[in-house]
């Protein structure tokens, strides 16, 4: 099964593409999307066109996208929804359902603890992932955000089939 | 010209069309949008779906985004900055320029001041518009977005004519 992962951003949007068979994760590709336009509207209208463009290159069967952090800045708040808006959109536009995880069930999921720092979840990424060669720290996030769904899809997978077994 | 307008929300997505022929403002249509699905995603692609058909059904030669109020609830700024995402991209993708217009902006376009009384700003768009049917509140709003942009085009218009003209 391949996962897409998504950290979303206006100015930098994170991708990346696992494929996962049983416990076995292995990397497919990542990258990062700049957005491009002389307005907020032809900069979301650049995002979703590659974010699409991604999707239909490395046909996702799923995909996540990580919970914005809600800071203390409603500007930056507002410009983050707007990037996560596109990004939800693009894979739900594709026929994926759409995961959401909160940036600390990304790091348990991939580190083990919730609050690890941002290099420890690189550093991760590049352990469960060997030969990954990472487009940045916010394709690092994405590749991690891949990782935690491929997880959750394992588990509840594996639920599904203990309690059909158990029929 | 056909002015598209929208005051963008991710439940309720107020929006207004009007044609403008000089100084004389005309109503086309509203309506609102009411986001389904069973997740945000979905929520998403059924809003970026339906502007995308009223776009298409309308044929507007501009268009223009309510600037979303930031309010103090950081999770109520995500939510809405996600369906402005929807808002502005679906007419950046049909090829137009989106205008974007903060709320005092609009109110001082409709009603001649930037703190009037939401029941104001229904009034005059009433006034402005005679026999308008509108389809709610955040209709209404839409289409003194829409007013509110085709005053600013009209402006820009007789500003390049006269800068022309002095040439």
């Amino acid at each position: 099964m391949r996962v897409l992962g998504i950290d979303p951003g206006l100015r930098n949007l994170g991708w990346g593409v696992i494929e996962a068979r049983g416990s076995r994760l292995s990397h497919v590709a990542n990258g990062i999307i700049h957005s491009e336009g002389a307005d907020l509207a032809q900069r979301l209208k650049s995002l979703h066109a590659a974010l699409t463009d991604v999707i239909e290159r490395h046909a996702p069967d799923a995909a996540a996208v990580e919970q914005t952090f809600v800071n203390k800045d409603a500007v930056a708040t507002l410009k983050l929804g707007q990037a996560r808006g596109i990004a939800l959109l693009a894979p739900a536009q594709a026929g994926l359902t759409v995961g959401e995880y909160a940036p600390n069930a990304v790091k348990k999921a991939v580190v083990g603890v919730g609050h690890a720092a941002k290099g420890q979840v690189e550093h991760m990424v590049r352990f469960q992932l060997p030969g990954v060669d990472l487009a940045g720290p916010d394709a690092a996030d994405a590749l991690a955000v891949a990782i935690c769904h491929a997880h959750h899809l394992q588990s509840a997978g594996r639920l599904a089939a203990a309690l059909k077994g158990s029929t």
